[in-house]
């Protein structure tokens, strides 16, 4: 199968991007243009330069000189502390203006190597080598990047898109099975707010994708990818339309906040986060037909058990989330299969809904948890 | 007099500034709004809180929630540790995206705030209130925002436009002579490969502005800050004719450098980075009548004295300066008066042109110096 090609236009340029099978040789040419003979800067984690480092090898050889800036795996990458000590190595090895960065890893790599190029000299460009099956369908596009603080993920950041995003297809098969399923929930979530043909492709694809088939993954990133980018050219600050692709994130957030970023995987608390924002929509008019189709999805994929927190905890901590408004909390609520819309409730309505859920959890919602 | 009003166009909006005497009164209705109910960080150092932080009382008043957040002195507010303490404090505030940052101070507040600013939770809007000259007519202009790292001035930071800069003129009064001397030549410099008349208007006005007379320093202001306007529109990201706003900045970061940030003002690094450069523009066809000029305009605004160091540590020096190329060394050289030009030059030019210099001080130049 071919790598699928995609174009991102954005205030200050074009994002060029590549998925699937092949996605990697697809790009060679333009990142070798983009490199050569300039000084690059290659940030990645030990365990993905293990198994992918050696993919970008002929790449690395095109530039002047290149770098490896190595980074813990996970969220411990995304301080402020990483950042600065990438930031000193790169002035360091002589890091310019016309310097390049690329991130190789998953979305933690892709947050923080974004950010620190986009801070470096006021701004060096980026490429993005996204080797996870969520950061290729989602957090590699749009531009968001970000480190944390304590008690505030993602706190610090900046909107800056990368020259190039390319999401080879054959990395995703090194996965583990868990972190594929929890990738599938943010493909599932473009899916059920946005369009109706990618939801309909992972229903009936969904025991190849779970099993690391490189193709229909492919071809699932690609629909998600470009589904995304449609999205965030209309909106590229989030001010508007864009938002939708918060759908399930609400709740998410919270449950993450609430676990330390310890338990749930971001994809799994976004499926749980779907499952609420489901029934919030039922009581909105959502269909009775298609609120089942999300939730029997969900349990094919399957969540892990989980201590749901006390509801009084969960709207505290939404309350804190930066994309909370004084006048309440934002959701993404489903309309209908394929649509979404974006309401601001009152912490009432979402405090009486929340009960509600967690009544009916074991009942309607068919994940374990208790 | 009234206070001049100046809009700047950039790719994500519009600045609206405000110079003269009277600016802050000028300024206050479009800022109330912008706070109206919100909640305010008002970044800024100990000794301007205490001369003008009542000036800005009416506007605190009108925000939902005023939070003074002070930092050093001068440089040493732009540290990434700075920055990491104000943005813990912004989330422990309820810091969120629709916040409003207002920078009261001289050139370091202004560049960490607006850096802060731009980075926390992807960027909140902010106000630049500068207080010193050397900041009113050229660092709050034109979106640069920066912290250092060790052994890298500005080597952090980003393009952001702030939304409005407010600059009053009767703020300069409290300046020692010496801060108001070094910042004009900020001005001078604008004047001799920008502007004839803002230069001829410094000529005349000069006893004027260096007792602090606010109308005259007020007109310089406006006059300096509408070129920069100008300048900084046609290229936004330093690309082309922005880098002539670097005249006599190329020796200038090296002499800064070299004396670890304790030796010369920056405005004082400028003037000596002129005189060289004004040096190089006459071995390019520079008339000796407009190099003589600036000499004598230099000259009355007076420069302390200095040890210059060694030609060989001033090329080192450069050479890891952020804004050089592979390709050597580059200088804004001056054409003729109220014109220059950017370029490339090999290093053996900047060292013959050095060592020529460095023999016609105290000869030449007028300037006393070791």
């Amino acid at each position: 199968m071919a790598a699928c090609e995609l174009s991102l236009r954005h205030p200050r340029g074009e994002t060029r991007m590549w998925f699937g099978e092949g996605a990697l040789a697809a790009a060679a040419s333009a990142l070798g243009d983009w490199v050569e003979g300039r000084r690059l800067f290659v940030v990645t984690d030990p365990r993905v330069r293990a198994l992918h480092g050696v993919s970008i090898a002929g790449l690395a050889a095109r530039a002047g000189e290149a770098c490896w800036l190595e980074v813990p795996e996970g969220e411990a990458a995304k301080s402020v502390a990483e950042a600065e000590r990438l930031w000193r190595r790169m002035l360091e090895a002589g890091g310019k203006r016309d310097s390049r960065l690329l991130a190789l890893g998953g979305g933690s790599v892709g947050d923080l190597g974004g950010f620190v190029a986009g801070c470096f000299l006021r701004g060096v460009e980026h490429a993005l080598l996204p080797t996870t099956l969520l950061a290729q369908l989602d957090a590699a596009i749009g531009g968001k990047t970000a480190i944390d603080l304590p008690g505030g993920k993602n706190s610090v950041g900046l909107f800056r898109h990368p020259a190039f995003v390319v999401g080879e297809a054959t990395w995703l098969g090194t996965l583990p099975r868990p972190e594929r399923a929890a990738g599938l929930f943010e493909a599932i979530k473009a899916g059920f707010v946005l369009d109706t043909a990618l939801f309909e492709r992972i229903e009936s694809d969904l025991d190849a994708l779970l099993e690391g088939d490189a193709q229909a993954l492919g071809q699932v990133v690609g629909a998600a990818a470009a589904a995304k980018v449609r999205i965030v050219e209309e909106d590229p600050e989030e001010a508007g339309s864009r938002q939708l692709l918060n759908f399930g994130h609400t709740l998410a957030h919270a449950l993450e906040s609430l676990g330390g970023y310890r338990g749930l995987r971001h994809g799994e608390a976004v499926g749980y986060g779907m499952l609420f924002a489901t029934r919030l929509g039922e009581e909105h008019g959502l269909p009775a037909e298609d609120a089942g189709r999300l939730r029997e999805l969900v349990r094919r994929v399957g969540l892990p058990e989980t201590r749901l927190p006390s509801t009084q905890e969960i709207l505290e901590t939404m309350r804190r989330d930066k994309k909370a408004r004084e006048d309440g909390l934002r959701w993404v609520v489903p309309e209908c299969l394929g649509r979404g819309r974006v309401e601001v409730l009152p912490v009432s309505t979402v405090r009486r809904a929340l009960e509600a859920w967690r009544r009916s959890l074991g009942r309607d919602d068919p994940s374990p948890r208790v």
